[in-house]
């Protein structure tokens, strides 16, 4: 693929499009814009532009079409795989003005968002109506929920209410050549047609640009419980994942955080949590409901599961600051071990049962191949964030030896049933792995895919495909 | 799109690929192949085949793609928008004999299964372990689940749980050319690449043909109650639906069914239900859970508010018989309905607070255009079945005029943020209508997708596109 330059023609495009003071070539915008939380990564757009509405976005891909110039959309750049990186350098083009909650349609349970509002923005928004929407990344009160459509984020409470691409009904999407389309209706089913909204949901940016959505809404469930659950060892804490869920319970939260995660935490953030010398892993287990009673019940008998797994002592969260503060440890669990040292955070995923497995081969591999990791995750989904730290791991090997490890752990996890990346995305940093999740012909047709949507491949390059 | 007919040579290779016995040309065969549940089309294959594995179906597949011969995969043919009708004659590919359950995986409630596996057969068995598949169409107790993934089949339970393409994580697949792939992982959670899983299910059999699927399971509710709920007006009834779920309950299953839905079908099971000359509608309303104390006690709340709406007193099923009398009866309101009269059933579906305005303009539009409707659906969803009785219309008004409101009403669907269908899929008899739908960017991107899977156009022609 051949890329043009932006040049001064087409900035003035850009700004008669956007406005003047909406397009942006200063360094110091440039620098926000050439990094994410993906590792320590830096890529340099050549201008970056903040349009307010589809029909401007659709003019700007109209005439980078055409031009062949590289547009990466952007979010709140809070992703863990580098989808938001201007790999090509060219234009970005950032989503932050599209910051609108058009409508909480409370008749219908629904509403229709600009891809710009924060998560937790919009979470509070439709608290405040008695409603529920549970997609809620580590992330949420800082990332957009356009990227979350994007990388079909997750979080604590799918273990329960499932991904976000399970709340998308419609999305307006700018395609890579300028239409401006609605894949879908704002439906509770849709058999008209090929799946559009699902196929966008989850493609990173790669096949159009989104700036609207509609979501489906849950009624607000009003109680919910939390415990923490100290076990002597990772791997039967593992183990008892999925008893929970044979015995009948689906938890709103299950949560698992090794030794080394929390006190990494209790270093970077001022919550305390009792940690004997002994325990080595943690889970943390929330139901919800609308009845507290049933929900007691409920943990009575999860104890009596965890107790058969040899965990000591059950911590119930008292209080409503006891809560916040535990879910506060385990959101800050990827900035806490990001302090600690860089490192590279593999977004592992199995069937849930095969997670003692997974734990047990990423720790034989990592002493394979030299290094150590700090896991935690949404274990309740076989989600497992394996943290691969640097420390003292020369440049050459974490550049050459490390990734030989990362694509074991990655064949691990697809032998098992599973695969490489749950909610994190692909991007820029795992599309090396992709040939070990799928073949020629499966990659034939994501490719062609792609084709489809951006002929001349201007939107998101990089990404994804090799 | 030039077809080739199946000629000596092409049949004795079929031959060689399944065997003898599992090639068919008999007129009996063909005539059981030539039609489906949808109105009274008859499309006659030349010959029909009934592999057991991908394998095989890979092989034939080859062959009928070099040949330019129309392939159209057939489930238990329950469809009722005419997608396993052979419109172009040539093979049919039967899919009964993939009846195996591979697998219960208890540890992940997981299963693995082969398409041809009948929808309650799957249920019954998952049940045995205490776990719970709820997509179960009216026709659940002949219908394939390959079909149900094929038109991402609802049922009443959707409207808690959810729709087939909910709870599929992974499938095999062959593609039209031949290649069998997987379209994903047997996991709750995945990032990595487009969404082939999503984009397979509701495709019709128009991209591929699934020979294996992987679905989530859930643990089995121990609980649930019933009642029945008739209403003197039925677009109170319709209103009373969206006020449940803005109470912030949410029942597992709520539906709809006019008062001649109810007549056909007590003339047409062995059901009494009391009816009232004034009452014009019920509600049939489910809820379930693990508490029945909790149960009873959203039972009263719903009560109150169905009070509201001007019902008449709510009828509760005591016993497991009158609950299964009364699924009875919805169950068979199609079967009723075409037993009274030839009928198209379109299957509308709005967001759920439109509900009452879709069926207030649904009758107006039939006044409009000289037809009667029968409606009944799964409210919840905003799903409405509306059939139109053909009973003493005329054949010319019934091939030109009645197509003319059907189109009214599906303009009606879409600008109420619905669209022309929810679950039954397009197939056949609804693909004249897909431009109320969507516009020519769609509908390209859609063909574009279908060319992808399908250059030669070999499978399943004829449906979804004009």
């Amino acid at each position: 693929m051949e890329f043009q330059k932006i040049n001064d023609q087409l900035l003035s495009e850009f700004k008669a499009i956007v406005g003047d003071e909406f397009v942006y070539t200063n360094r110091e915008v440039l620098e926000q814009n050439s990094r994410d939380y993906t590792e320590d990564l830096r890529f340099y757009p050549d201008v970056v532009v903040r349009p307010s509405n589809a029909e401007e976005i659709s003019l700007l891909l109209k005439i980078c079409n055409q031009a062949r110039v590289p547009v990466t959309p952007r979010g709140a750049g809070t992703g863990l795989s580098g989808g938001a990186l201007p790999v090509f350098g060219g234009l970005v083009i950032a989503t932050d003005r599209f910051n609108k909650i058009i409508k909480i349609d409370e008749r219908n349970l629904q509403a229709i968002v600009e891809p710009g509002v924060i998560n937790q923005v919009f979470q509070n928004a439709v608290m405040e109506k008695g409603l529920f929407y549970p997609p809620d990344p580590a992330s949420r009160g800082s990332c957009f929920l356009g990227g979350n459509l994007a990388e079909s984020a997750g979080g604590p409470k799918a273990v329960k209410y499932g991904v976000t691409k399970d709340y998308v009904l419609n999305c307006e999407v700018v395609l890579p050549t300028g239409e401006i389309i609605w894949t879908g209706a704002n439906v509770l089913k849709n058999s008209t047609g090929y799946n559009l909204t699902q196929l966008l949901i989850g493609s990173e940016g790669t096949l159009g640009i989104i700036t609207k959505i509609v979501f489906k809404l849950l009624p607000l469930p009003t109680e919910n419980l939390l415990m923490l659950v100290p076990f002597f060892s990772a791997e039967k804490a593992c183990e008892a994942v999925s008893a929970i869920f044979r015995a009948g319970l689906t938890p709103s939260g299950l949560e698992f955080m090794e030794r080394d995660c929390l006190v990494y935490v209790m270093k970077h953030v001022d919550v305390k949590i009792p940690l004997k010398d002994e325990i080595n892993a943690h889970l943390l287990i929330e139901v919800d409901g609308n009845d507290r009673d049933v929900l007691f019940k409920e943990c009575e008998k999860i104890s009596e599961i965890l107790y058969q797994y040899e965990c000591d002592e059950v911590l119930f969260a008292d209080t409503a600051q006891q809560k916040a503060d535990l879910w506060r440890a385990r959101r800050s669990a990827g900035e806490a071990v990001k302090s600690h040292s860089i490192y590279k955070e593999e977004d592992t995923v199995v069937p849930r049962a095969e997670l003692a497995v997974l734990l047990k081969g990423v720790k034989a591999i990592g002493a394979k191949y030299g290094f150590r990791s700090v896991c935690y995750g949404h274990a309740g989904d076989g989600n497992l964030h394996v943290n691969i730290i640097k420390e003292e791991i020369s440049d050459e090997d974490w550049n050459t030896k490390v990734p030989l490890g990362i694509r074991e752990i990655f064949e691990l996890c697809v032998s098992l049933g599973g695969t490489i990346s749950g909610e994190h995305g692909i991007g820029y940093v795992q599309k090396g792995y992709m040939d070990i999740a799928f073949n020629k012909t499966q990659m034939d047709l994501m490719k062609g895919i792609k084709d489809l949507f951006d002929p001349n491949g201007i939107l998101n390059p990089g990404k994804i495909f090799l």
